[in-house]
């Protein structure tokens, strides 16, 4: 397992996507949904620059029915999730309880017998923001990070596009 | 003297604290103050996890007299002050003279004889607030960093509860 | 070809000044425009940091000509671009063709003959802004580092006045 943080259009999603394309191609699990235009555009964009050697699972909420689904399938081929804050959004618009989903992920991961690249966006190192969800979310998704990360064997910061050793 | 650095809900208090539980408990110096139930939450979350061994002081403006009451004393133990981005905080709200007191922390800290862990918010890799009190606060706060990692044995940047050594 | 980047107030500057100061001086290419008083006084305190053995150049915009003028002169003379992210700014207020100019200064880069120290504000370890202006600014900023950084022979982040190599 190997968590992939890093900033707004760091590079972290091509560092996975040239992991997973030097591995022979594997499954891409999407987790965006294209509530706006900008959205659609970056989930277009970044489907176009992915091979025909991934398949592509679009799963907004439930991550572990669509890991679940890869386990024991296609010869351990890997797995790439983008991204874990797109995830966390979409639970606290669906307000579901983020704890029990953590933990719900946080159990499902040891148990699979694939390699997993998950990747998500560091969002902590700003200015405590004036939006009160904002920062829940920035706490939520800092407590999931260390959760991931202290079950990874890998942690990986991507700085400019270049992989920064963690974990 | 030992700066740890890192964004929301990294793991950098959790980490400082268990290298003073491993070296049997210290002093805990609290610069935050309880002004809203948010903050407040947090501060008792905070004092909840941390065990017996450790004493606990709470001083929000004159981190030098709380840290001075802390030298030969106890058999040396060693002090986490959590954190230093509230204590400015805390000097801004109460129209000090940033600089001065900056200097006079600065002054301090190669005379203290026992190990300290300063903790502190890293807040300046986002984009410019719009809020100009949130500006002079960043710029604050990394001069600040500046200044104690030039002075520091070591410098810690937490990413999801990891250390990574900076100095 | 060196790519240094920092949060606010991290030494950034003063890292590449600090090498070039090592090496005997160089040109300064100022891309920051006085546009209120406090950029003003930044511009100046930076100026009046800097000795007499730096030539300066101010170039808002036209990043590749300020760079050519300094090729081939002053014995190689190494020279500190500081900072690519005031140059985004300038090319977004004008209006310019942000991938067009980025294309421009990237084929430009590998044919300088003076090493180069390019300073940018890493800016998208944050909460995603609300001001979809400033989206689009850690967008650019954030293919920009990118490109460059592939480019680049070093890449290095600045914390807290220390530097973190990248690559």
């Amino acid at each position: 397992m190997h968590l992939i943080l890093g900033g707004a259009r760091s590079g972290k999603s091509r560092f996975a996507e040239d992991r997973i394309n030097h591995a022979g191609g594997g499954t891409y699990i999407a987790t965006g949904r294209a509530w706006d235009t900008e959205m659609a555009n970056r989930i277009e964009l970044h489907k176009s620059t992915r091979g025909k050697i991934w398949q592509t699972i679009e799963e907004p909420l439930d991550l572990c029915a669509a890991l679940s689904s890869c386990n024991n399938r296609d010869g351990a081929k890997p797995i790439m999730v983008d991204c874990l804050t797109l995830w966390l959004t979409n639970l606290m618009l669906e307000d579901r309880d983020i704890d029990a989903e953590f933990g719900r992920l946080c159990d499902f991961l040891p148990a699979l017998d694939v390699p997993v690249l998950l990747v998500s966006n560091e969002v902590g190192f700003g200015i405590v923001p004036e939006n009160a969800m904002a920062r829940v979310f920035r706490d939520h998704a800092g407590r999931l990070h260390q959760r991931i990360a202290a079950l990874a064997d890998q942690v990986t910061l991507v700085v400019a596009g270049i992989p920064m050793s963690v974990k």
